[in-house]
């Protein structure tokens, strides 16, 4: 099973396709650029959304539910949004089929077509504005803090399982404020919340930063991201946090009574992350053996497996360290397959990333211990069943570090500090990764910059400090220098 | 304003609507028939939700996810399905819009047309037995037992928040399985784990039973379906549980290798529940006060308010008792407000429904008491703060059990054994709720009572002895007796 993954250093991106399908993650469907997302993969996003959606509501947020549908003119209000969003999208035009009178079987009755067509949305700023104008009278009404958990729909012309697809679920915040200050608080305070979860939950580090004024989101003032940085040299956007001034607010006629007793325009920011992040947690960790996940958001973190088989005794054995492991708060399964022999469970669930496996045969029991074999290093080791839980439960913490760790010395030897445009080409085309290099701040010469190289400028970091330089392409003044980097 | 409320008596319509918009569960929205849930009312279907989940999960249930669109194609492949969901739905079309040439703003690219157009999805069996198809060889890869949380897009005509929207949320479960027997038994259960949810968190009472041929699911061969029964004796269809037959799998050629080693095709099971049953649960218990919520579904169980006004000693003494709640598992909320006077806040927190309010004076803290109110039965009480922790927990389960039982009792009273048309006809007219009688089992009779009383058929009850009778139309022979009543 195992030797059925393309390994990585012959092709990196059938790599991805291969640990996709045969760690059962997900699987194409019919539809064009929709994935259909499997059990295993599915469980994983619900840990996702369960610690995003805790973190959330720590911080002060409610979440609510608003349509599916986008009313075609609502696209057109604010100026920026349009030109990003209103070009790839699902378009409803009817709302009826009826049978052919010819016989070809159901149409689209031409008699149920909507006077105005309904766009399914593919962010949902516009009708968030559009009914916030209705909750928002004074500044009392003031902060408004929700987040919505959704599917939304981009017509991608090309799309890769989890990394882009038409369809997609993820979650987005969208705050309104009496203030900017209070706004750019809530943007910053959203981003920290992203960092902190790709780095403790996911154990990907990642750069905090802001977006240059060329790929900032449609509509916003200023976009933060966090960005990732993958094992083939590529960076990944993460999670992006948008300081959305009063645009929306200013399309929408959403006013308040300030405490000056004045009429202002509401100040907004909207937040996202989405299933693009299992993308990112496959290509950050797992290998030409299959996928590896930190503890953290496995569904299962430890498989017993009896060896060669189950038999009453090793049943029996399996469910007292199950028990041990469950009171440590440990999620454990069993295996009960009779049909199967050791070496094919043992790469199955390496497949399929289970972090930590136990295996007890009847010689590991006459002598009072268990093979445990971490799935991050590959490494077994015989332990003492005395202590059995404490030691599984500090070892998962111990791989959720390791894994960070390694993640984090790969992404810190690819960011490369680079001074010259030679400099820059090789860094992108031979050692991958992030160039750390100067730049005159001008979308003309970042356009130029990624003609040139297919490197986007990934963002500028919050921590970049001020440093006086010369842009890379042009040699004009630079007050900071950016992170260029291929990207996904 | 709890004065703002239409009394039951005069409009029970108006009623229910004033109740989703003052205790701000849902606002309409500019798409037709299309409604925002607010955060009050989308915490209510977080917590059914987590409920159900974990009911499914307990069941040996997994959770996936399945494209939001469907191929026009797929619906008229299972013969019965396509009558029943291909008409009134939401169709995708195109897939990009662009600037008007004439200046006209954006407008749908006619050279964006799809080759085959796309349906949201009304329900997912279509696509998703498309997809088993891939994943079942053998009865090995059987049963596959999988739900999945969702939007779906129905066109209707009348809509009302919550009880018939164009969008609603729903779970969807859709089980595969090697035997017929097998897949009864889950279709039962499922039933069984949706009639525990309505009783022992919603405290709503449900009849079980199965639908009559009319009334049946499109494509399945029974429908096991939950009713409950509204204040105005009108019957509501609380959660279905379908069993399929090999329709689907015949339809989508979805064959398994069976323990016999011959090829045969796959039994299924679908079953569902929707944002729906927040409209159930609003019309079971809620009166000209507002909302009254059951505490297990309850976001905030206790609100604790300082009168006249926070002040510090309040503020800390609140601060204690919110502890020891929170310390019996209880979720508390202290009213930090300075502005409203304790009246104004009563009526706003029974209009929102939290099933306890804890009224704190300084002359309570004085007398070592605070002031208990139930909004089930707006009695008050002073309590002793020593030991209050346990009391108000107590009281919880009690008002939830009194929900049940108040529920309960006026239900059953509204179970009339009716023997003649008169009398049917009296009981629908009059005394509403449901009207026990005989049918003579067949779809022409049961259309013209409908035709004639506006009342269906809501089930036949799994409980109904066997007796002999005569047709309450017809007076042609009947086995036993079918629950009718009007419905939402």
């Amino acid at each position: 099973m195992a030797k059925e993954i393309t390994p990585r250093s012959e092709d990196y991106s059938q790599w991805y396709l291969d640990i996709v399908q045969k760690a059962r993650l997900a699987d194409n469907s019919p539809v064009r650029g929709c994935m259909v997302i499997k059990p295993h993969g599915f469980g994983i996003w619900e840990r996702m959304r369960d610690a995003l959606d805790a973190m959330f509501k720590e911080t002060g947020h409610v979440n609510a539910y608003f349509p599916l549908f986008i009313p075609k003119s609502f696209l057109s209000k604010e100026a920026a949004h349009v030109e990003g969003f209103a070009k790839e999208c699902a378009v409803v035009t009817h709302y009826r089929l009826k049978n052919d009178p010819n016989g070809g079987g159901i149409i689209v009755d031409p008699d149920a077509k909507l006077e105005e067509e309904l766009i399914v949305r593919p962010t949902s700023e516009t009708i968030i504005w559009n009914t916030y104008r209705d909750w928002i009278q004074s500044y009392r009404d003031l902060p408004i803090l929700i987040n919505q958990w959704a599917n939304v729909v981009r017509w991608e012309m090309r799309t890769r399982p989890f990394l882009r697809t038409t369809e997609f679920l993820w979650q987005e915040g969208h705050t309104a404020h009496a203030s900017a200050e209070e706004a750019i608080a809530e943007t910053e305070q959203m981003l920290d919340v992203y960092a902190q979860f790709a780095e403790e939950w996911m154990a990907m580090p990642v750069i905090k930063g802001i977006k240059t004024a060329n790929e900032r989101f449609a509509g916003a003032v200023e976009t933060y991201c966090i960005e990732a940085l993958m094992q083939d040299g590529k960076a990944l956007q993460a999670g992006t946090s948008h300081f959305l001034g009063q645009n929306f607010a200013k399309a929408f006629d959403v006013q308040f009574l300030n405490k000056e007793n004045q009429q202002e325009y509401v100040w907004a920011t909207s937040w996202g992350a989405s299933t693009r992040l299992i993308g990112g947690l496959i290509m950050t960790h797992s290998d030409d053996d299959g996928l590896i996940l930190p503890p953290k958001l496995a569904q299962v973190q430890v498989v017993i497996v009896p060896i060669p088989k189950p038999s009453p005794e090793l049943t029996e054995a399996a469910d007292k360290i199950a028990a041990e492991l469950r009171a440590k708060g440990v999620r454990v399964k069993i295996d009960t397959d009779d049909q199967n022999r050791p070496g094919f469970k043992f790469a199955e669930y390496e497949m399929i990333g289970i972090p930590v496996r136990l295996g007890l045969g009847m010689r590991d029991l006459a002598a009072g211990q268990v093979e445990v074999a971490r799935r991050d290093t590959k490494e077994k080791t015989n332990v003492p069943l005395d202590g059995i839980g404490s030691y599984v439960s500090d070892l998962l913490d111990e791989i959720q570090q390791n894994l960070f760790n390694r993640a984090k010395a790969y992404r810190d030897e690819h960011i490369t500090k680079v001074d010259t445009w030679d400099e820059l080409v090789n860094v992108l085309e031979n050692k991958g990764g992030f160039a750390f290099a100067h730049w005159d701040g001008t979308t003309e010469t970042e356009l130029e910059i990624k003609e040139k190289t297919k490197a986007t400028i990934r963002c500028i970091p919050l921590d970049s400090p001020e440093e006086a330089g010369a842009c890379i392409l042009t040699g004009k003044p630079s007050g900071r220098r950016v992170l260029f980097a291929k990207a996904y």
